[in-house]
């Protein structure tokens, strides 16, 4: 198996100031090529510790990212150190990298011009991959097998994470091209409403029954659910797309409504994807979570196709009940003159959820005792999930109705 | 300089599964007493893994810290490998973490009762520091200098975030009661609406002439604004203190109403505060935030005290202009019955705020060309901050008026 680390450098790290992000970020998505990360070490802005970290993580696998200490300040020094670690003897200007920088400067203005213009200029050993939103290319490096034993690769990439985000594809690429390696497909099945240890009773004898090239994962998350990744090893990938649609159209017999989207997804993009898909509106009455419902529907650029606007009510006298509750989602409707209401409210760790559709209210209650902004997380995403489900299930009932007609 | 490692251990940090924040959590809190982290590193849950990770930083820093690893299921085996690294002969209860235990256990439900009553056996060779949130107690290890060559303190806490915050000061105390360390002094003080670039310039003459022993530090945030560290090295608490104080009034003479707070504090969570001690009340009108200015101010578990409620527009035809988002914000008012109000209105990166006071309106605009998330909470910060300015010069205005009269 082709193993990886990576290397974050940089002081800010070490201070606590910056929470390294980049890793896992990088970490999934060699995971997903099947490739093993064995380690992750953040190392300081100096030379000396640059190199030997650089030195050991070569030593113990394939595949080396860095990122960071490419800044154009002279604190950032990780090019100067990967010059002498690659034996390089001049340095070369990269011109894609000299005119994306060009531009870059031109819109932002000309301050510090001349040391991000200096970014282009790369050590002669390395080949670039260029980035396109930041001055920093990213430079790939490749070792003999007789310099640390192994047939290394070695990619320094910028610190700023939406940078390395964006060229993190071209990376995995450049990876893929280069070594021989093993078929993974992986698919993730995101579920709502069933907490965890419920969900694996609940799915107990399809885990079982999974042939044994398929790993299940279960990842859970406050505003997410449980999401359920399959991961499939060394098949071809027509093949094994085949056997995970297979295997997902168990799971939902299995699992239902409560399965609410494959990949990456979220409820709030879902429940926007089916109102928009049926012409259909909202609105929201908060009082607990305090917005955060608001928010997590609005996340979604084109929220202002569905969604009409909603009221936080913050007073002690709103009503923390039941029917408290369903009055609230009512009048929202009302007022917004919307096809869909969410409402929510409660004290402390119990949640009173309500939502108002054209065929009437539907409500519920859950309880988490977790930290205030984890409660509010779940919550919120409980109710924008109730609403996903109440959607469904009236469709269903119809669609049962009229058959029965 | 006393030094120290943080090392993370759990295949679910190597997969990319959970972002570590631990260590940055624990780097700074080291920082503050004068320790300097050396490096950050993380590792599989696998045995040799571990050992060898914890023994190169035992030799490499004064101080290791480990977290994660100690759950009571049996891939987790830091505890084992713990047992064999300071050469114990046999696990010992310690009663207080098996009290906790108990408690904890009866208060969840027995779910894995045996299991974790166990976590409270340690190995006999280190001191124990009970974890009061959590099964798994930090273990405490010293090493002679006769084995790496230091005379090394090693502590290995909960991986669970919540678990090690709560852990961190025992162990801080520990460690300050082990190692003669540098007195070192922090103090933060928080602005709010002045650039990075600009706040530099416009304190650079005071920043030169800072005594050789203060360090300065400019910590940029969306929300928090740009937080100015002092740091003042190797003199006593009584002086250190003494001088801080001094720089302070020179900082605040500088930069007057744009200071917002000091130490950890957030623009929302002062706002709160001078409502609460005013009793005045507070609504909100939002459009292009969807609910984040509520989010932020309802952060805060008293904001029912001030706080009364708001509403989110997201319809198209809400005006984004100046009169637009003015008109929003004495609407509020008045629907709201509040002493104040803040609106918030823009379209992509350019953003219109307004607030209505009992003596009228202010307004305000700003843009930034950032992620929608970034903007989100600029924006919504920069409104708050707003209305927390806007209070302050209306008092000022009003003294001076009674001056004159």
């Amino acid at each position: 198996m082709i193993t990886a680390s990576i290397c974050t450098i940089g002081d800010e790290i070490l201070i606590g100031q910056i929470t390294d992000t980049n890793s896992a970020m990088i970490s999934k998505q060699l995971n997903k090529i099947g490739i093993k990360v064995v380690s992750m070490v953040t190392c300081s802005d100096e030379n000396n510790d640059i190199l030997t970290t650089l030195e050991r993580c070569l030593k113990t696998s394939d595949i080396v990212i860095s990122t960071g200490g490419l800044g154009p300040t002279k604190d950032d020094i990780t090019k100067k150190v990967l010059y002498t670690l690659s034996k390089s003897s001049r340095y070369t200007c990269n011109k894609t990298q000299m005119e994306i920088n060009r531009r870059i400067l031109s819109a932002r203005g000309i301050e510090m011009m001349d040391l991000n213009l200096q970014q282009a200029y790369v050590p002669n050993r390395c080949t670039v991959i260029p980035n396109r939103c930041g001055t920093a290319p990213i430079m790939q490096f490749s070792f003999a097998k007789s310099r640390f034993n192994r047939k290394n690769l070695l990619f320094s990439m910028p610190g700023v994470p939406f940078e390395t985000e964006q060229a993190l594809p071209d990376v995995i690429s450049s990876i893929k091209a280069h070594y021989k390696l093993d078929n993974i497909l992986h698919h993730t099945v995101c579920t709502f409403g069933i907490p965890e240890s419920q969900l694996a009773k609940r799915i107990e004898k399809w885990e079982d029954s999974l042939p044994e090239n398929i790993h299940l994962a279960y990842l859970p998350n406050p505003i997410l659910g449980v999401r359920l990744r399959l991961s499939i090893y060394g098949v071809d990938e027509k093949e094994g797309k085949k056997e995970i649609a297979k295997q997902i159209r168990s799971l939902k017999k299995l699992l239902g409504n409560a399965i609410y989207g494959e990949g990456e997804t979220t409820p709030q993009k879902v429940l926007g994807e089916m109102l928009e898909k049926r012409g259909a509106t909202l609105s929201t009455a908060e009082s607990c979570t305090g917005g955060y419902i608001a928010h997590l529907l609005t996340q979604n650029p084109s929220a202002s196709k569905f969604y009409k606007g909603g009221t936080v009510c913050y007073d002690n006298k709103v009503k923390t009940d039941l029917p408290g509750v369903k009055q609230m989602a009512l009048e929202a409707r009302k007022k917004f003159k919307t096809t869909y209401s969410i409402a929510a409210s409660g004290i402390a760790e119990s949640f009173w959820m309500a939502v108002a559709t054209p065929f009437g209210t539907v409500s519920k209650n859950i309880s988490s005792k977790s930290t205030r902004q984890i409660n509010r997380e779940r919550f919120s995403a409980s109710a924008i999930n109730l609403l996903r489900e109440t959607i469904l299930e009236e469709e269903e009932n119809k669609k049962k109705q009229n058959k029965n007609k």
